[in-house]
């Protein structure tokens, strides 16, 4: 596949026209990729099993498609790769060349679920696929460079994350070949003692896999041993006998990299070093030696003996393959068309009453333990041990933490996860969600980012699903976002990063919403809006902080469903022709605009005030840019055509600013925002110190109003000083007294 | 600190008037940390050490800050902490509150090295710190909180990077209190016999502190233990014979969470449970109870046997204090004034040949080799195994890779360090950079973004070390990001994210710099400058292919200085009053931008097109926005104040749009940049693809130079049909033949 554009099963000698004109793929992984392929298929059919399986080198995407097209998968979903040699021509000569199959394993790859790029991740999706599948079995190969990533590192622990009564196994083979692309691996450099040692303290027992001689009965009766030992704590579990600490199994392959390949070419060793890594022969099109070299390693093989004549695998091939197609590993139907709807409840039993005072995310906890209690096997939260902290502690009403090590640890049946590794989180609920499951991520704002990269690597994999019509929906990914920087006065600095909503406005529109509910209604709304939808990259930012209710639930509904609204409760322009726009995006953010509006009723009555609140920060786009994008028309009825515009928003600035770009007249428009301002302080000192507080707001709406309207004009120097005025004093007496959190508006000791 | 306001010595019964109003703060890894500290200072005074303290469990600082009071590293820093009651008082009374000392570890700290906000990178950046300082000793506590993070349980291997004969040694003290902020943890459910073995894995050797009875000589004679082993392996190593697979030491140090402190409140276990996490007592402001219990708690250490009559330490807790100041930990230079600039060669050294073609980073490769030669101590290349592939192995030709472990891999001296964790590279940056070296980290653009929130804990670790006069200059991070998503075609989509500008550019701007160099020159003349810059993050992103040199070494120099100029020679304007404006950011965006204007010259020969590129990004945002913005006049010279302009970007849209916000009548300007496209295909299709093609440039020029130029908009439908003819015609020749990688301007066969 990495050569090859033409005579594929060497029927006569090879020539330099049938090398492709660039020679694209990594070698060095598939002989091993291939050897486990071949075997887990011979253990599906032999014991009957449910199994998927999640390739860590995603690069070895050629070991993967060869397997794909043995079993029958690829001509499946892809019928110009048939069984045949038609097949098996446009399978090889198609691989890695423009428009033909990507040379590392994604959406693309039947059977799949998990995207074959960034390295780190195979493990933590393996657990989290099995997770309430308890007949699922997922095989998961980890190669030695993919070990030395954190995320992999850490989520070695993942198996007590894993109750054997409810969840299924992961049978993890790490593939110990040695070599990364031009540089040896840690675990290369580790001994038998040492691998036993490190895999005994993570909780695991070790077969080692490495007799060369006879590699097929090493690798079987290991794979044995492996569904043994799964078979005795799962059955010991589901009789109510359960193991303490139980020491699933793990496979250490040992076996050169790119086995059974060029040995030396140009007195360099080749296999068994990283000079394997891609490709082994590069001057292949145009070096006779090497073509020679080509035309002998693939010979090797005995393509004769493994193909019919019209291009079809042997029967000899075909009878370890599982008979039933869903039993094929590139078929299995968890992996393409797995996702079931939750059943959820109204959310507006859970709603506060307006004017009253309500924590977001206090009444999203209520809302969430109806909901795991209604759907105890598809729903779960994965949280870094933030849980009580963000307030979403009525979700342990009906549940616990599902943790199983030691006699003080088996909480069976836990809804939750609670380890404090975000990778972790992050690639069970990628696990979870791409089979078919919905999961929800609270965090702390500031760290979310950690795993930006992950989220990323998913939302790519989306996208290429929904080009690809065997696969069908999925649940979204929903991140909540709270302990924001607007409330890490206390914890400082560190703790203030509001950047994750920036990495989801990168993602393509059909998948990228990002919601800021001003209050706990709006939340619930958004969030049972979330967990109903499908695909999607869902990003929610709220207070965890009691605070006001300003819509009814019927009201926050409607305000949900346009993405923003005009608030007249708080506006003094009736509904028409205001001389500036306040919009506040975000919980605390728009508080200070109400509370600006509200000063500015007796600093400047004569102002004409739009207050606007946007929940759904989509809809700013211009039009056509996004789905939710407000059309010119609304846009321009919303926020006027002409008037000035305050933005009051709990980002980053440049993000708000790239939205904005296009709309009409954007010239009239300010924004501040969050600008990494901010140690130990108080909560209204947030405020001050990144401008985004009711007296900048307030200064924002006269200097705006005066430029559309003389009358405001006149007055304006006078009302500019107050405010200046009023944010000298409030930052002197913060730092005197140490208060500010509910700062009234003109406080007489101001 | 996290109670009192007043009575910090309890002359008298408390009383609520002596609580603080808002109880702040972390206890539970507290007394962990008083002990530890305790002893190192002794450990110094008795040995003589050059030692540093990296505390994982930054949220510890009251213990911390305790510590560096009794030293007197406070006072030396901050007078109003003097070591009498005033300054006890003040300490005490100060802590967490608005304008006082935070709660978490930061720059403030003295000595320390490390934020103390997020969790998982105090073991590399202890490791990094000790690189190249063969006499220093870093202490590391990591709690068993952080220790399930990723980035932590990979950096245990960290050791495997130390050169014993070159480098210092890290003394890694893991604290197993049992909990997190509400949950247990991993390594609290582990026997001692699991621990044993995982740390045995990872290639150290354990001793257990946990000895309650009498934990003061556990934790002596460990701490001499772990010297002792030390020593032996620095020696062996040092006197040319070196041990292979030396088994450093790490203690493993099992207390209560919360040691010492209230055994059970409301009939809940308090000491030894996660409720000691944060505040233990947390009714202590109102409720009776809970006031007697804190006395009770707070008389138990005994204060006036600790304390004499003005409120300083006694003699007792002074003796076992280092007595000179540099050897405190508070106060040892390496963490406060550590930084000698770099001995750099000139670059135009090395540069190439105006008119020829050239690798940026083969340039760069040859510039770094000689630098890593000039600065043998001071300089070193962090990278996820990707230099090779990066193409910067000339830096191999002077120099290797650092890996000490088995036989086969001990490259004494190596420069370079490549372990596939790019959590681990950055945390060895940083350690590396803040004792005062400098640390190139270059990567596949696509997965820089791992280590995002790393960067941005750092950055503002930076922020702060800024606004404290006794923290001085240190080297800048420098990221070269190559292999960008413009030549990602074959590795595919997972390989395309050139989201980390964006990342920068959320910084502080006295910080952010964010560079995209042209050419080979301009790449030269920009990472010769990012050598010598200090306190930046520094971003450069170019290219590894061949590509033409535009610029003499004299002009890219001039070029770099200006931030971007007018390209002449691509230009038709002379000059002067162009139509419309092409702006290229990016090598090989700016390529498109290029071959577009020459394909203007044939298709609309009347438009008067000006050229310009941007290498400095920060020249964009509007005046005063940024120290490189540009001033308005300079902006409207170099863009025109009211010509059409295009611009064609590396990154993503929202934050050029960010960028340009503000700037004059930035209606007239469209951007395109990378927006999400391209699996396996080739080098032009991504430009295609993704609307940057040199035919997408030149339809936005007919249109932009249109909307300001009536002789144009005569011939403008019938040149934008051919433009639009030719992006058809491309996508069909390439997915046909596969090639388009240098397709010629206007080829026949389109």
């Amino acid at each position: 596949m990495i050569f090859l554009k033409d005579n594929v099963l060497l029927e006569r000698d090879l020539t330099f026209e049938d090398i492709k004109p660039r020679l694209l793929g990594h070698w060095g992984t598939c002989p091993g990729l291939i050897l486990v392929y071949s075997h887990l298929n011979y253990l599906i059919s032999k014991h009957d099993l449910d199994m998927i399986f999640v390739v860590g080198p995603g690069h070895g995407a050629p070991a993967i498609l060869a397997s794909l097209w043995l079993e029958g998968s690829m001509e499946r979903y892809y019928p110009q790769y048939s069984r045949n040699k038609q097949g098996l021509h446009n399978l090889i000569s198609g691989f890695s060349t423009p428009g033909g199959l990507p040379s590392h394993i994604n959406a693309e790859t039947p059977g799949s679920i998990h995207e074959g790029g960034e390295l780190g991740y195979a493990l933590s999706v393996a657990y989290g696929a099995v997770m309430d599948k308890p007949n699922l079995i997922v095989a998961c190969v980890v190669g030695d460079g993919e070990a030395e990533s954190g995320p992999t590192a850490t989520a070695w622990h993942a198996c007590k994350y894993i109750d054997p009564k409810e969840s299924g196994a992961v049978i993890p083979i790490v593939h110990v070949n040695g070599f990364k692309i031009s540089e040896r691996t840690i675990y290369g450099c580790m001994d038998d003692k040492e691998m036993v040692a490190l895999f005994t303290g993570y909780g695991y027992q070790c077969r080692f896999v490495e007799d060369l001689e006879d590699i097929d009965a090493d690798m079987g009766n290991s794979l044995e041993w492996a569904l043994r030992e799964i078979n005795k704590i799962q059955q010991a579990a589901r009789h109510e006998k359960p193991i303490s600490k139980p020491r699933w199994p793990v496979i250490i392959m040992r076996t050169p990299k790119g086995w059974s390949g060029p040995k030396k070419v140009e007195g360099e060793f080749i296999e068994g070093s990283f000079r394997s890594h891609q490709v082994p022969l590069p001057k292949a099109k145009s070096d006779e030696a090497q073509l020679r070299d080509l035309q002998k390693w693939l010979k090797s093989y005995g393509a004769d003996q493994l193909f019919a004549e019209d291009g079809s695998p042997t029967d000899n091939i075909k009878k370890i393959i599982p008979e039933k197609d869903e039993q094929k590993l590139g078929q299995n139907p968890v992996a393409h068309d797995p996702y079931k709807p939750l059943k959820l409840t109204d959310w507006q039993k859970y709603s506060a009453k307006k004017g009253s005072e309500m924590s977001c995310m206090k009444a999203v906890g209520e809302y969430l333990d109806q909901s795991l209690v209604d759907n105890p096997t598809s729903l779960r939260i994965f949280s870094p041990d933030e849980l009580v902290s963000n307030k979403l502690d009525a979700v342990f009403r009906h549940t616990g933490r599902n943790f199983q090590w030691d006699e003080f640890s088996q909480f069976q049946g836990g809804r939750v996860i609670e380890i404090l590794s975000e990778h972790c989180c992050q690639g069970f609920m990628q696990g979870y969600t791409l089979t078919g499951r919905v999961g929800i991520f609270p965090s702390y704002e500031s760290f979310l980012g950690i795993i930006y990269t992950m989220m990323v690597q998913f939302a790519k994999f989306g996208k290429m699903a929904h080009e690809v019509p065997w696969r069908k929906d999925i649940g979204s990914l929903n991140y909540i976002e709270t302990s924001t920087w607007t409330r890490q006065e206390h914890n400082g600095f560190s703790h203030q990063n509001p950047s994750f909503i920036g990495a989801v406005l990168n993602l393509k529109p059909t998948a990228a919403r990002v919601y800021l509910p001003p209050d706990a209604n709006t939340f619930l709304s958004t969030i049972a809006h979330c967990l109903r939808s499908r695909n999607y990259v869902n990003l929610m930012v709220g207070s965890k902080q009691p605070a006001p209710v300003f819509l009814s639930a019927d009201e926050a509904d409607a305000h949900c469903r346009a993405g923003a609204g005009v608030w007249k409760f708080a506006s003094t322009d009736d509904g028409l022709n205001p001389d500036v726009v306040l919009v506040g995006i975000g919980a605390e953010i728009t508080f200070e605009v109400l509370k600006a509006a509200e000063l500015l009723r007796t600093l400047e009555p004569n102002l004409r005030v739009r207050v606007v609140n946007v929940t759904d920060l989509m809809i700013l786009g211009t039009e056509g840019t996004h789905p939710h994008a407000m059309t010119k028309a609304d846009f321009d009825a919303l926020f006027t055509e002409d008037r000035a515009i305050h933005f009051n928003y709990h980002g980053y600035a440049h993000e708000l600013k790239g939205l904005l770009f296009g709309r009409s007249n954007i010239d009239r428009a300010t924004v501040e925002c969050y600008r990494e301002e901010g140690s130990t302080t108080t909560p209204f000192d947030m405020m001050l110190m990144n401008h985004v507080s009711r007296y900048h707001v307030a200064e924002y709406a006269i200097q705006g109003g005066a430029r559309v309207n003389e009358k405001v004009k006149m007055d304006m120097g006078k009302s500019l000083a107050e405010v200046g005025h009023m944010v000298k004093k409030c930052r002197e007496y913060i730092l005197a007294n140490g208060k500010g959190e509910f700062l009234p508006v003109a406080s007489p000791s101001l």
